[in-house]
């Protein structure tokens, strides 16, 4: 039995056109209909047969929709719910993949007080944008985290849930502001370091950016991935998350700091002591199949 | 015409043990012996036939050496250096692969005043230790940088750079003081950055251990990599290259505060902006062979 049988996705970035592709290949008689605001966007996902059907506005979208999916920029949820509100079926279910959950909760429920809202968010990507990055296979043995508010339906909760499993996701359920501190230290304050340092290395005197990327192996080039992630979509996430990823920054900078002093005054040992835990933390990621036990990510050495 | 016909490389871990593996793959013909001051490492490399021969003693490893590399960490470099002292042949050369040059190069200029010294680096390596961990294939496509004293002889210079070309670098020369600024960036500081984030991510009180694992594909599994790598390797690195890891990790707190300020302000046109300008770093490094075109580092999604 399909959780749902029209599904319409508004905003078909990476994230929402794999979603697109996925429910397609794992569930080829579900319709899914597609909308992007942009209208390049849109001439992409046509050619390339994104959808079933892709729309010139909204509310077309959803029309006959039993689940909506936002795909849009965390701050640009609102809007987006209020674009589709008019035409919206009332039984239907509206869900998001956002990566902050609390924020993006208050936005759908101001705009669509009525409707069953399920937030969730698919632990997943990579650092390309677009209808054309997208594909079937992202979400497949990572997390989507289903963030229901208080009293929400538990069939709606279900059939969310189903559909994320249909795709090949693992499902977990997690209270929203639980969920966006989880986020703000497994994600948000890793791209906002790299970010950082990526910014930090390309501006120096001494050294000329030719060198940087010339010597990138050397361990930069890992953080310069996460630092090509999409920039609308972050600067969201980081004003959308602000508390929790203010607290996790201020806890980051005061070990910097401590790590700065130990090297100042030869402390070694301290050294040694934090790089033999964390060590041990790229164990149990690799153990718990979260991340690739090959060398170096696998890269080919030929 | 071979750049040596008898090299010796003392310490056989992950960058020790694929030079081995490489020169033997690329110069049959050239002896390649072995020494490791831990008899564990010892009895690994010669289990897998590692090199021509693998000696119980540094100096045994260099009696007749036309080459000898220190692969040894940083701040073991001047002893090594002083055990192989006695048995070195007037004639050989002095290489190693450290991190950090200006350091090294002054510790064997006080143990070995009168030999041909030619410190070297090569950019290469995975987050995996020890004698199994190397492989042959490691340097290919890589930079290896040679940072000769002024006026080291042209001849050992150009021998030690064909050496690395021989198993696969493009060779470059650099002043010492030069290259330790440049590794500071590229190197040292993602590596002291990524320690930080996983330690401070593994010391929370409101978010488990388990929780940073499970939802690590967030961004957070991308620095546990290179947090995984080497912790006395990493120690001495820091502290043997203090003044420009300490001047780097400055400008880049000092970047951090202004990304933690806009996001205090939702000051959201400069994170934009930052997060642009740091997308078309990612791109010129892929352009120019230094990473990997596939998303995701190419991970598997499967």
């Amino acid at each position: 039995m399909l959780p749902f049988a029209r599904v319409a996705i508004i905003g078909l970035g990476l994230i929402g056109s794999s979603l697109a592709r996925a429910i397609r290949e794992a569930m080829p008689t579900v319709r899914v209909t597609g909308y992007d605001a942009d209208p390049d966007v849109r001439a992409v996902a046509r050619a390339i047969d994104l959808c079933d059907d892709v729309t010139d506005t909204a509310g077309a979208c959803v029309t006959d929709a039993e689940l909506v999916v936002l795909c849009v920029p965390v701050r640009a949820m609102g809007a987006a719910a209020a674009e589709i509100a008019v035409d919206l079926p009332d039984e239907a279910v509206i869900s998001d993949v956002g990566s902050c959950k609390a924020d993006v909760l208050a936005q759908l429920t101001a705009v669509l007080p009525d409707h069953r809202i399920i937030p969730a968010h698919p632990v997943a990507g990579t650092e390309n944008s677009g209808p054309e990055a997208g594909f079937a296979r992202l979400f497949r043995r990572r997390w989507c985290i289903v963030t229901p508010p208080a009293g929400a339906d538990p069939a709606a909760v279900e059939r969310v849930a189903e559909l994320w499993r249909r795709v090949g996701a693992d499902v977990e359920m997690m209270d929203p502001q639980h969920h966006d501190l989880v986020l703000a230290v497994t994600s948000h304050l890793p791209h906002l370091i790299a970010y950082t340092i990526v910014g930090t290395a390309s501006d120096l005197e001494g050294v000329t950016r030719s060198e940087v990327i010339k010597y990138s192996a050397g361990g930069f080039r890992d953080f310069t991935r996460i630092a090509a992630s999409d920039p609308t979509m972050w600067r969201d996430v980081f004003l959308a998350n602000k508390d929790a990823v203010l607290e996790m920054l201020q806890r980051f900078s005061e070990d910097l700091s401590a790590l700065q002093r130990a090297i100042r005054w030869n402390d070694g040992d301290a050294l040694f002591n934090l790089f033999t835990r964390t060590r041990a933390i790229r164990r149990s990621i690799v153990e718990q199949g979260q991340d690739d036990p090959a060398p170096d990510f696998g890269r080919r050495h030929d």
